[in-house]
């Protein structure tokens, strides 16, 4: 609490780079945003030499070590967005019931999936507690100066649609409005929210008819399919494949302009479509970097080139 | 070889149950047809007992233990198909590229996934090699008696559209082609063929495009949307969620109710959407396989009577 009245949003120095801020809401911006998930990661040399032999939960409450790891990704890559290193645990929201229950990570989550089958009144019980936990925590992080909020939901493709719309949605559509309202309460600006439920193929049409302004799509869903099914009510996030990073840079670029001529410029964040692996060579992470602004810089030049032609 | 002779299939007994066979190519049945992936599995004690400290490609090599493994669960549930227990390292097609590269299982098949980056025409041409071996070990099947084949695509959700169209569906497409004609050189009758990319959402329509006559679903997809993406053009096969099998017996009946009303009747295999997990109680199974029967009937005499009242 002491610390916040030291780090309070009004203190801070007026934004350089409002690109990815703007996209979130939709607006026009001169190229089109990127960041990437687990930017600040093991891949970065710098990251493991400033965890080496650091207790994970000690790291994420040292404000200090999380500040240097937020910027590593930043001094290399021209990214458009800083992520907080946090603790995981502290975020997720089905997700988080899973790892409760699960005890680790598992591939099919089937003892939460069984707790969820078994004990349904309980399920919802534990979800609204870790609900009201996560919207505390996030407006927390408002307040601590974040200026964009993402929930994950990483085992969507666990659910599948009846359970998700049962035990998820409900919940994810709760942490938004909740979120939106206190903040409104307390006389804070809203941020822009992003939902990103991995191997939510199913879902698409429903978040983004749920208070959030962005959503954020996984390597599984063509942009085609992600636009007819969000309509213009959301901003897109996403969706290399992040194994592309291991194809040669010029492939990678390929990759980048194509995925970017079927997103579209606007309303368009471009990162991965998960997070970034340990073993992916960081000058890979540049070229893909690079690619974003560049090609869409060069088709943002193109189309308003063909504004002009047509009205002349 | 010398073994095929005394197995022929025109020296099997006619068949009692032909439920299966008739839906798999869109005709009518009585009910709708049941099978469960892994059927014969490690949730059966007996199943346990036979396996007991026998070698795994022993088992897979010894005629008489196959036939005992495939016939435990017939003994137990009224099942509509019996399932050859076979090795699942003969089968797989990209899959079957994923663990010679891997080595072993992998929650994101990173290493398999980079060399499909890395090396392009070698990948192809790897995957040229195993499909020419499926073609021959899958006639082989249906000259040693095999009714109906399954072709497993397990990854599907790791590769994306991109990959998949390039990697996955081309190989697909011509096991199918091959099969098929490979049967018809040696005057041999055609068997239904199925098809199931686990996580391939995107894929469907393909997929019904590809001279496969069902197409197997996992429980991310709903009844209506498979139906919309596949058209007549197939049969469809799936998809209760494994895990709902650790609900009281009542919800699953209502599960399974629901899942045939949205499938229809028609031109529909009833099914989990992956296989069963080890720790499921058989008799949980068992309550699945009933459910499946005795709605479909349900549903098939009021349709009937409605089709009376009509004409009436």
């Amino acid at each position: 609490m002491e610390r916040q009245k030291h780090f309070l949003p009004q203190d801070f120095p007026a934004l350089k780079n409002d690109s990815f801020l703007r996209a979130a809401q939709g607006q026009k911006t001169h190229y089109v945003p990127v960041w990437c998930m687990r930017q600040a990661g093991r891949y970065l040399p710098e990251f493991q030499e400033t965890r080496a032999g650091q207790d994970f939960f000690l790291t994420c409450r040292t404000p200090e070590i999380c500040c240097e790891l937020t910027l590593q990704p930043l001094r290399r890559f021209p990214l458009d967005a800083a992520i907080i290193f946090s603790d995981i645990l502290v975020i997720p929201q089905w997700t988080l019931m899973t790892y409760m229950i699960e005890g680790s990570g598992s591939s099919t989550m089937s003892k939460a999936k069984r707790w969820l089958y078994q004990h349904v009144d309980a399920s919802h019980r534990l979800l609204r507690l870790l609900t009201d936990v996560i919207v505390d925590y996030m407006v927390g992080q408002v307040k601590a100066g974040a200026q964009a909020l993402q929930v994950f939901e990483s085992h969507a493709g666990c659910l599948g649609p009846a359970q998700f719309a049962e035990f998820s949605l409900p919940y994810l559509r709760e942490i938004s409005r909740k979120v939106k309202e206190q903040l409104k309460n307390e006389s804070l600006e809203p941020v822009p929210m992003i939902v990103f439920a991995k191997d939510g193929h199913y879902a698409l049409e429903d978040l983004s008819r749920s208070d959030y302004d962005v959503v954020g799509l996984d390597w599984t869903i063509s942009p085609l399919t992600a636009r007819e099914q969000t309509g213009n009510r959301v901003a897109l996030q996403g969706n290399m494949d992040p194994c592309a990073l291991y194809a040669p840079k010029e492939r990678i670029g390929e990759i980048v302009k194509k995925m970017i001529e079927e997103f579209g410029t606007q309303g368009y964040i471009a990162n991965l479509g998960h997070g970034l692996y340990p073993d992916i060579d960081p000058e890979h992470v540049g070229a893909f970097v690079e690619a974003v602004h560049k090609h869409s810089r060069n088709l943002k030049e193109q189309t308003w080139t063909g504004h002009l032609e047509n009205s002349l």
